[in-house]
């Protein structure tokens, strides 16, 4: 462990991360501001997310794992707009300056970056409890940006991959005992969220409404209802569940997770019933499973349909602040 | 004193505060991402801050001053790109959610948003220990963002308002016992900084290259130096500095903050000889001060006239992490 300085700090650790697959960053890390030439016809779409020590992660967690994991949910809110993710910056207020942290965390944010096509431009580097901040920036086709609020009666409601693995991993982790190949999937679910940001760019195509599922499936979806002013009715025989999670946790919790648990980073989405060919088309060589769940309704609120027995619920989801 | 939930929180407090004098903001606060449609012909620049309990301000600092504080820092940024400032996100992180502290804090943000012409798009707000991120955004018309790599031997360097105020402000802080004019004076001038948004707007035609003094005017002038592959010659007599700090702190100590003390957030920049006459018919209406305080030199290094005696001096500034 040994100390470094804030410059070379910068110089040496987020100097050079990622690329940006866009090409719009004129000047990035090094001056007072990065500058950023708009492609034409683009709209932009920003994202801002935290994660604390201690309310998003316990202390001494792996810096590679605080990485992917901020990464990979701030790119999903890029994903859930269907945007072409181009470049982020970084607020990271540390302790202490420890090189092998700090490599850890670069490296692991550098994969990150590389992989997803977005490079580090800015940021800022200060003392104290350990806290990241990552705002990413994407570029929409002008007028495309999938919001919340353009659902219509009649929709056919989709999530990509599978759900609840996330709440499982977490569960898991406070189980040291427990083990083995499903263990190990649903930690690494936790860990690595996948942005589906190739979905997203699919869908922008076809899609009324998206959102990714952040605080569980019903909350997000609410969230989508709410601003589209329309209800869901969801087959709970659709919920898409991974097998790892079924065997570790049983039906009933997985399906509870699958609809409550948060941080699953999977997009749910809205496409009009005679669009679904063409999404099914657009998706045929796409190597991320989209299923459909349930369709949206006229009358507001969630109805769970279960083996042919419709139940109301309420959405509830994680609250940083509850009242 | 109570508590109020995430979304409450946000939709209390930080939902409508500003406007975008730019008129680019598509979508605000409420979705995955916000929404930006970037100007014709204009360039986006971009930068973050961070403030954190404990290290840049005291526990117990009244919220208002710490969002004037960070808001004016943030904006100085754009304000050494000479760019039009648009829109802001902010990432809040708070131990508790106090109701008495957030209207404080987001009446200020509020007041400084709306004065400086930026509107808050998006954020996040999580549980932990006090620490502030805000991330602005500006506008510049295409290639003419002001860097720190424009400067040329023979330009002239000048600097907005008066220096070391700030560093004043700070002594004046840790010295309770110290009352009056000068200390209430310097107190605003460390705790609301006033960006120099329309001095970088008007100098952007003129200036080859710019900073904001956050680290020490030495510091900040040899990252030009550095970044132009220059040198300069200060000439001590030239320093602006205010008869508060003078009165206050005396000629040889005022002198020394105004070189070394840091977060003035006054503009220093550099403009070619010849275009002098050009720059001061373009302040001439215009309620800042504007001071030449010496010029670029080819060779490298800064060296301080004063009286006539030339020394050189090493560019000292603030280092979070001190290697």
């Amino acid at each position: 462990m040994s100390a470094v300085g804030e410059f070379e700090l910068i110089r040496n650790y987020f100097a050079a991360i990622g690329r940006d697959g866009s090409g719009s960053v004129r000047l990035g890390v090094g001056d007072d501001c990065a500058i950023i030439a708009p492609p034409s016809e683009r709209e932009l779409v920003i994202s801002i997310d935290t994660m604390v020590e201690g309310t998003h992660f316990l202390p001494g967690t792996a810096p590679a794992q605080i990485a992917t994991r901020i990464m990979g949910a701030a790119l999903s809110d890029l994903a859930a707009m269907g945007a072409q993710p181009a470049f982020f910056t970084l607020a990271l207020t540390l302790p202490e300056s420890n090189s092998d942290w700090l490599q850890s965390f670069s490296a692991a944010l550098a994969d990150m970056a590389k992989r997803y096509g977005v490079q580090l431009v800015g940021g800022d580097t200060t003392r104290g409890p350990l806290t990241i901040s990552i705002q990413v920036h994407g570029w929409c086709h002008r007028g495309k940006a999938l919001r919340r609020d353009g659902a219509k009666p009649g929709d056919r409601i989709f999530v990509t991959g599978t759900l609840g693995d996330s709440r499982g991993g977490l569960e898991s982790i406070q189980q040291p005992q427990s083990t083995g190949y499903n263990h190990h999937y649903l930690h690494q679910r936790f860990f690595e969220p996948e942005p589906r940001l190739d979905t997203g760019q699919i869908i922008a195509e076809f899609a009324t409404s998206a959102i990714d599922v952040s605080d569980g499936l019903l909350a997000d979806l609410d969230h989508i209802l709410q601003g589209s002013g329309v209800g869901a009715m969801i087959n709970l025989d659709e919920l898409p569940i991974s097998e790892a999670l079924h065997h570790w946790a049983g039906e009933k919790t997985s399906r509870d997770w699958a609809l409550r648990g948060g941080e699953d980073f999977e997009l749910c989405f809205t496409v009009p019933a005679m669009l679904e060919p063409k999404l099914n088309w657009a998706l045929r060589e796409h190597n991320v499973a989209v299923t459909c769940i349930g369709q949206i309704s006229a009358e507001p609120g969630i109805l769970l349909v279960d083996d042919g027995h419709v139940s109301a619920v309420e959405p509830q989801g994680y609250n940083h602040f509850p009242g």
